[in-house]
């Protein structure tokens, strides 16, 4: 099923793509209104190596293009009949087209930033992400071609709150809600970067090169 | 430090602010885009509770008031000097003058729905709901007047995939990372409505009787 795109590979003696898997189709979705915000840098960085290891990617930088991520009356009313497609054409159709999904953004108070949860809200619908089942029950999932997700965080509290007092709110709500009912064949790799709002350069330099190591994983 | 608002009172022989508690200033939230939503009718049942009970009330019906939900740029980077509340004073205002808060939302995607999430991203931001600490260790509350939250929301899934799979992320982030954080004298009672998308005549009388039990518990 794997469309092969001009470009998409790179020579086989440099690229990881060649050791770890083959050239994939990679949506890279960042979330953060700031261009010189870690998350940028990190997206940066993730491009870079998604271009050496000879994938083919495209970027939304949600905050640029403008995306609101309010469902509107429209998308609601048609949730359970026939599902308003028609203001989310571009982004239906980057989802549909990615095999890797990269997401990369800030954790506001243990969630994604409005943006990128309006993102899931409206982009992730029925006819699109999942259909419905005819009773109500179990959805049934539409993204099978979703191989591999790649989500990387940055966080101000400590580890030990995220993992002992809230449980991974984050990365459980993507894994056993959003992918299992969606893209069940995904697999998830989820860097949390705790403590990010002040980081010397060595943290930063270890950071980006998990996320390259992330990234080469594909 | 509670002030008193004419037509705050209701006579002590009906009302159940005199049992309860005394008349409070309340704030409700309403998420949800479609105005014949179940939401939109929770969201009725409740102001009428919280008139019946003698307390005094702002709503804030976040679609209907065209709210932003996303962070700007200026906010974010004001976010550890001096954040900008330029285009919050009406939002700001009313979490401030609130001792209860009311929340009305539908859970998507085992999150609020992002009209909702911005709402905390954007207005319980520092200087509003809590104080940097000066070490960037924990964050000081700002919102020692807030006394009570009632979270009232809708689900697709049954009750035992939000207990045992996700295990309640969204009333263990509102609990454990923002009410603790900004407001940690609020007691929350969070009622979850599961199975909602198909419910008979008797569920909702039922919900709506659950719903005005809990604003008299205000």
């Amino acid at each position: 099923m794997r469309q092969i795109i001009a470009g998409g590979y790179a020579p086989a003696f440099y690229s990881h793509a060649s050791r770890y898997g083959a050239p994939m189709r990679c949506l890279v979705v960042l979330a953060h209104p700031v261009t010189h915000s870690l998350s940028h840098a990190i997206a940066e960085t993730a491009v870079d190596a998604i271009e050496r290891n000879g994938h083919d990617y495209r970027l939304i930088d949600l905050y640029q293009s403008g995306f609101d991520p309010r469902l509107t009356v429209s998308e609601r009313e048609g949730y359970y009949r026939k599902f308003d497609q028609s203001m989310l054409a571009s982004e239906i159709g980057d989802l549909q087209w990615a095999e890797a999904l990269v997401l990369i953004f800030p954790t506001w108070w243990f969630g994604p930033p409005a943006i990128l949860k309006g993102w899931f809200d409206r982009v992730w619908a029925p006819g699109i992400a999942y259909d419905h089942a005819g009773d109500l029950g179990a959805i049934k999932p539409r993204l099978g071609g979703l191989r591999k997700v790649v989500a990387i965080t940055t966080l101000g509290s400590p580890w030990w709150v995220d993992y002992f007092v809230l449980r991974r709110p984050v990365r459980n709500v993507l894994k056993h809600a959003i992918l299992r009912c969606c893209a069940p064949h995904a697999r998830l790799t989820f860097i949390s970067l705790y403590k990010a709002e002040r980081i010397d350069a060595r943290t930063a330099s270890d950071w980006m090169a998990r996320v390259k190591k992330a990234i080469s994983g594909l």
